[in-house]
């Protein structure tokens, strides 16, 4: 009988409410913010504590920054292995002044409690360990084998999480899929399920013309400047028409199967609303791409800003002797931030003997684009257990247009992967007046729980995840 | 007997050698920094007294800013009458730290006074009045007529030059012709005589594609990116080999003639030294140009800088919904700020369109080009004037590549202008250690005393100066 264990445990969840609701607040009042190395190592220890009396394995470990925590359930034989990952790490609270009760004084107004991290992500990896306590409280038991891991580097961008993950890979990688709650829910309030992220390599393309700035009437019309060498470079870099023109940057491309093409075009979006709340007149080149293609299926190349010579208040006369382009370009499969920073090298070599300049590239990090197949077996686990326990289906999103650290789990592990995300929309993390509301809380727990169940179910099949053949062994 | 008056008032000058110097020091002891309004008004009051005690009439001339001085000499009848420029505001000494010696405690080391404002532009106008003063104390009268006209924001950028010039055209527009003692000698120690100055306008073009900044990885490939347009549009407004794609921009400009032409091929440059000094591999597109065309015959436009987005240390994943280039256009004869602005407007306004952005023109202000035929009576007086003081015959510059108001004179008053400079290459304006050579100075003071010679020399002649008719009158 499908999900046979689940309404006893929802029914628990149901009565526990509000001593979920406090221990939420009991757990936000510990700041952990990994910017200012503030709490980081007492609430590790928090966690460590809840998963060993969860009767968990629970283990600190050890990365270049701040530690990990990693908890092992009890064993569940023939069950697969979920790995629940979440961070326990907050953004810095500042400007504090901008908050309307203080970030770690935690507040219920309005059905929502107001506190730094409470969102983002404290009270979505604590509705995943309210979960497995309320089957435990219900069953004593778990339907499938958990491993929790929490980093404490997330707001700063997981400096150490892919080697930590890759140096721990045996306690791991017997994982049969990673879950994460993080992020937030559809402004419907309607349940999510995300497979894949864009990719990112950031880099500057720096130019110099000169030895020094020179005075724009002494020398302007002998010395060349840097800011014409770089606009002239980077009009090669991109068509007016929105094309990458950087040749063999987008060839790794992989373009969306039929089942992922079908989801994009399927989602929905009120374009007229995001133009307006946005100040757009048009999207961006290309003007005839369908929306969500545009953020899942397709790289760009952003300037995030050009450096060089004066761009302050009034005017200064200068002939800039350096220009430098920040820029990001996201990634989609099958291109890597090598590869992408290697194309943009060699584009940039043979573009700057015409420039009289020299250019260098320099990259500074980026993360692999994750794509997790939406016909996975674990998909259809998740679809209804959201379903389940939300009460509609969830939306689901082949792709997002932002850059998250699953390529760890994805290709450093080789497991599918899945994000479903518990927070309201209006959740304002990373921002004063960070909220969850108590019902986004309540079915996460329950999202939570009723996922558990539905890996439970699998106990003994063969799902056979691809580039994942452990349950074949 | 041409420059028959000239001999006793070099041998004068050359007797009061010390006495000059010594008043040099005492006058460049008070500090008169326009930018940080510091003893203004009693610079302004010394120099009166200093006029008075010529013999001139002297006036203070109110502008909306700092004060002009105005001194007219005894009235010489038939002779021509020259209107001496000059500055009497400094720069601002900071940092004060590297400085040799403070910088209003004026120290001889080395050949050189070493003081703020020394060069620009004190002991050059006081040459003047020294020339004036050995003129009166040989012959007791002058040989022409005189006026001197000092300002006091010429380092502020001479904000209100132009309309008090206007304003007081009846004071100043009877004279034939006007000569500035400002700036430096060729490295080699010869003394030139400058004809011209570009002109400038300076302008940000601010592009716009959204409301506010977003997320390079939520909104890359839905929201326009502001940079992205910009790059693109000035793309369109100056070609990779270095001409200018402003439609009507250049339309206005004179070629040289053949003097003018011919003056900037004989002129020296060490093309090699230049090109290792400021780091160059080549010269600015178009590659094929004569050095010194470069400078006095072409227009420019320079990009100063580029704001928007995030160019500081480090990434930030930032889609620039607005940016701004920070531009200027050095203007050659017949070009004006406001022609050459409206020609920008006018390209960008068409461009716009096919952007998907708004896009403003902000001008900030600017300066007409100046020429001055080359072939003027007047400049046959200066060079042998300059040739007499000096022991040898002067560069003669067309056109030099910055901008000064000197159309102040010559479009305002419709005067020829003239620039004799009297500083030593080296003389480090506008930093820490400025200074004047001695012989600098004191050769300065006989060029001074050469030209008021000169002019004597022309009474009762008719040197019809192009566009000044007073003489025919």
């Amino acid at each position: 009988m499908p999900y046979s264990d689940l309404d006893p445990v929802f029914a628990h969840i149901d009565r526990n409410a509000d001593s979920h609701v406090a221990r939420l607040m009991e757990y936000v009042r510990h700041p952990s913010i990994s910017a200012q190395d503030v709490g980081i190592r007492e609430v590790a220890g928090l966690l460590m504590g809840m998963l060993e009396r969860l009767g968990f394995e629970a283990e600190l470990l050890a990365t270049r920054g701040h530690p990990m925590v990693l908890g092992r359930g009890p064993a569940v034989p023939d069950a697969p292995t979920v790995l629940l990952y979440g961070h326990y790490d907050v953004q810095p609270p500042e400007p504090l002044e901008a908050w309307t009760t203080p970030p770690f004084e935690p507040t219920i107004r309005d059905g929502r409690i107001f506190a730094r991290g409470v969102g983002d992500n404290k009270g979505q990896h604590l509705a995943q360990l309210l979960a497995i306590e309320a089957h435990l409280a219900v069953h004593g038991r778990l339907p499938c084998n958990v491993i929790v891991l929490l980093e404490g580097e997330e707001e700063i961008g997981s400096p150490h999480l892919a080697e930590a993950v890759a140096a721990h890979a045996d306690k791991l990688a017997h994982a049969d899929l990673v879950v994460t709650a993080d992020g937030t829910l559809h402004p419907s309030g309607r349940g999510t399920i995300l497979y894949g992220v864009r990719g990112v390599t950031h880099f500057d393309i720096r130019v110099r013309t000169a030895a020094r700035d020179t005075h724009s009437g002494n020398f302007g019309g002998v010395v060349p400047n840097a800011m014409w060498a770089l606009v002239h470079l980077l009009g090669t870099m991109r068509a007016p028409d929105g094309r990458l023109t950087v040749a063999g940057l987008c060839d790794p491309v992989v373009a969306p199967g039929a089942v992922e093409a079908a989801a994009a075009a399927a989602l929905p979006i009120d374009l007229p609303a995001l133009m307006t709340e946005l100040g757009l007149s048009a999207l961006d080149a290309p003007r005839d791409r369908p929306f969500w293609d545009r953020l899942m299926f397709h790289p760009t190349l952003t300037i995030n800003g050009i450096a060089g010579g004066y761009s302050g208040p009034g005017s200064k006369t200068v002939l800039p002797a350096e220009a430098v382009a920040k820029c990001d370009i996201r990634l989609v499969e099958a291109m890597t931030p090598d590869q992408a920073l290697a194309a943009v090298r060699a584009h940039v070599a043979a573009q700057a003997p015409a420039l009289g300049a020299t250019v260098e590239v320099v990259g500074s990090g980026g993360m692999l684009p994750s794509r997790t197949p939406m016909d996975s077996p674990f998909a259809a686990v998740l679809r209804r257990a959201l379903t389940l326990a939300r009460g509609e289906s969830p939306l689901e999103y082949p792709c997002m247009g932002g850059s998250l650290p699953d390529y760890v789990f994805t290709k450093t592990l080789g497991l599918p992967a899945f994000v479903t995300p518990y927070g309201n929309a209006d959740e304002a993390n990373h921002a004063p007046d960070e909220n969850l509301s108590l019902s986004c809380f309540h079915a996460g727990i329950r999202s939570g729980a009723a996922l558990l169940s539905g890996l439970g179910e699998l106990t003994g099949a063969c799902v056979c995840p691809v580039n994942h053949t452990k349950l074949h062994g």
